[in-house]
């Protein structure tokens, strides 16, 4: 068995992630897997969540705890554990660093859908929510387009102003800007991706401020949550959804279902554009103006990713061998 | 975090997992605990079961994975992962080989009904089913009571004889035998424990066989699972059960409450002997001449032997350190 940390999971090729979230689509469209719901196991204040998944080769559980009281004794609030094993032998394979693996799984999502939604010639992108995994997400995007320009806003301008040193560094050909309001930054993306907790949206509610731009929400995972206006969702030509059950998980969602803003009919599985993507035709035509993508991710990514990243470790000797 | 593997685990004093188990009955005695029910996830054959716990201090979760065709690939049928994690901060703590941990665990829940229920001075103990739950039955069976001899009976002698090597290497003043028939055993021993996964009973269904010895169960944790004939919860003056659910989950309680051998009212908890053990007296009297202990064990006990194990492994720098 191996342990395999931050350190080592941040050295993985980013393509091989983004690759390892398409195969789970695959998979998905398939029907070539076993995930059970996820399960919440509650001790007072604090949340428990087993995600177990299966395909042929592989089988995963991340284990993820949620303690909101922890930032309090200096420690992070939610804490996670993944380990892999072997689908025929049953043997445990990897242990791995949960909350790494997560922030490359959620980056890799945004970043397939910056892939498969957005014109490859677009020039200014936009992050809302400058946390872990809005580094992330930005670091994906320009693995998949090399904007001129990608804007970081957060609540906390310092966080913003930390984060933008950070990508700086790492990306000296791309401008960073930390931009002023969320308004703004939406005014002046092709691209906008947001990657917050927020219980109200995180700029106007204008159609015209969205249309014709594509929007990415990795947030919002609970219903009490929504990241973007429902001039979004309105505005949008087509709605992709990675899950069926994103729309009941999801206040991006589930509200503007319930204020029938839009039908459920109207919301498209995201998998199917792995397998059949849009045409430059497409992106550039009308009916694919205004794009809106929402993604709540589920144990097959996890499963996925982890596979590859414990590949990755293998061949290139990364982590520590334990014995078992 | 830390990694504790098999042979680390093998280090820790017996003496303190037995407390360990102690303890865990004295947080069910107080209901100190969070224990959902064993959660089951089934993909083909294949079973993955999900065990989480929480006291005040800690809290863990056991994965354990079953494979009923891994043997034929030279890979055990069970597997396991145990997770601890610190329950104020939600940090996790340490990652342990699961397997390791559940032999000592069930041997120390077998060590403690030998304490509590056989008399000081037995001098001769059976052991049906020699695997390696068989072997840490021994162990500590052996830890609270040095009797003289120990009598071995396996389906398969060869197994029986490997395992007599290696205690008889372990303990050079006990005198290890196999045992040509389980019947002779059940007849030479004051005390039988039975750790095997038989579905039917592992001696002769004789009243006069049993009498007036102790017998202890530890495996049979399925209801299609009995080690022992009805002729010892028949003849045992008191029947013992670790948890409430134990009637529902063993064959050895639930085959004979189905056929009216016994009622459920006559199931004790054992909990309360570890508040209240049995004076030398009751012991030698007459009401406590036949006893009946079954075990199928819980996430409560594992919890805490992981605990004990990771305070001890802190202490003694036992372990891998592990960048998280």
């Amino acid at each position: 068995m191996r342990y395999i940390g931050k350190k080592d999971i941040g050295k993985i090729d980013r393509s091989l992630i983004l690759n390892a979230i398409s195969h789970a689509y695959e998979l998905l469209l398939d029907e070539n897997y076993t995930m059970p719901d996820r399960i919440h196991v509650q001790d007072g204040d604090n949340t428990l969540l087993l995600m177990p998944c299966f395909e042929s080769r592989y089988f995963a559980t991340k284990l993820v705890s949620v303690f909101p009281g922890a930032p309090k004794l200096g420690a992070p609030a939610v804490n996670g554990i993944m380990t892999l094993a072997d689908n025929k032998t049953g043997m445990p394979l990897a242990v791995m660093d949960g909350a790494a693996l997560t922030a490359e799984r959620t980056g890799a999502v945004g970043g397939l859908g910056v892939k498969l939604l957005t014109r490859e010639n677009i020039e200014t992108a936009g992050l809302i929510g400058a946390g872990v995994q809005g580094l992330a997400q930005v670091r994906y995007l320009l693995l998949n387009r090399r904007v001129k320009q990608v804007m970081v806003f957060n609540r906390s301008a310092e966080t913003a102003r930390a984060k933008v040193a950070i990508l700086a560094s790492e990306y000296p050909d791309v401008d960073f800007k930390v931009a002023q309001t969320s308004d703004s930054l939406v005014k002046a993306c092709d691209l906008v991706v947001a990657a917050t907790t927020s219980k109200t949206p995180v700029f106007s509610n204008d159609p015209e401020l969205v249309k014709g731009k594509t929007f990415i929400s990795v947030g919002s995972f609970r219903p009490d949550m929504q990241e973007f206006p429902d001039a979004v969702i309105e505005t949008a030509n087509r709605i992709f959804v990675d899950t069926p059950f994103a729309a009941k998980e999801s206040g991006d969602l589930s509200q503007p279902l319930e204020r029938g803003i839009v039908k459920k009919s109207q919301l498209q599985s995201f998998a199917q554009l792995v397998r059949e993507p849009l045409s430059r035709e497409q992106k550039d035509g009308p009916a694919f103006n205004t794009l809106f993508f929402k993604s709540v991710g589920m144990a097959l990514f996890d499963l996925t990713v982890a596979s590859a990243i414990y590949e990755f470790a293998l061949k290139n000797d990364l982590g520590v061998t334990l014995d078992f």
